[in-house]
């Protein structure tokens, strides 16, 4: 067994979902692994990753709309409110998903489902620089 | 260290969960690894997995009551209803819970807590045919 | 590759996060790896671990809150009453967070971000023994 890692920068624009599948499976393709493990992780507190239907946008639209309802910014219940009315929503956001996603490998790629793509969920506002670290264990 | 990957196919009833202990449990003793760590992932946006409380089944059914309220079937504000109204709603609860679960495994079994079972959820109301990828890692 | 494991136990006080990111630092260096995937794992269904922002306690007591008011101890929709009010709403709160998260190691260390923490979030109200898993993978 073998292991690679890399990192990739994702530049975000504000509250919005990012695919990064393409991404990944080029790490993947590099590490030159056909079998194994892929992990995603995310060195934030307020993006997260989500594995999201990726044929149809409004699911990706009506997912913000049903977060931004349970999460509301500016919500008086919050005194973390430093950066905005979005900072602790952002939190909150990001540890009802996903920091870390594990994903098997098959044939050398991450072996999704046919309706399944990563995403990077930015749950800020403003637009930020995300640092995502991939860590690939295999044969 | 050595790796060992299988699959499983899941057929599900429609809304409800599936103990899978025991097949990943089987899977991890003929992969002869004693020690390492065991991912299960599911290839699919509309069923996902939990480790949940195995006693009780009020448990389980407490959840389900929980999550339908939490994220409603025909909910006005969701426009992704191509397949129905439990279509959306389906998406949801597999974000809100896990798509990959990693579970150290310890003398050649996975390493579960006394009320640990391992459950597939389905979202949807119709029966599926679910697929799963366990992937061993250790030695 | 190698792999290494070791096992914590973490006395909570009842309902309240505890920063576990020191005991895991010290295991991964105590196992001489420097690159590679380090999983922590709890093996329980009413205690869970979340990746959250660590400079600021009131982010805690500001999720704590969104939380008990998300699943309200007591609700009387729960039939899984058997060990009180707050028995159901510790597995639901525990299945919408994590119960495993696997972290990348860089330099000896586990990689996190500049903002995050590990903490072991108690949902009962009685103080308990948590017992976690720590799986390190790498070279």
């Amino acid at each position: 067994m073998q292991m690679h890692s890399d990192e990739i920068i994702v530049a975000t624009h504000g509250r919005s979902t990012t695919e990064i599948t393409s991404e990944i499976q080029s790490i993947v393709a590099r590490s030159g692994t056909s079998a194994g493990l892929c992990n995603v992780f995310i060195h934030h507190t307020s993006a997260s990753l989500i594995l999201c239907e990726n044929a149809d946008p409004t699911v990706r639209s009506d997912l913000e709309r049903f977060v931004s309802d349970l999460v509301p910014d500016g919500d008086a219940r919050f005194a973390h409110v430093d950066e905005g009315p979005d900072d602790m929503p952002a939190h909150v956001r990001s540890i009802l998903t996903q920091v870390s996603v594990s994903i098997p490998i098959s044939g050398g790629r991450c072996s999704l489902g046919t309706w399944q793509g990563l995403y990077l969920w930015e749950h800020r506002h403003a637009a930020h620089q995300r640092r995502i670290t991939v860590t690939v264990l295999g044969e």
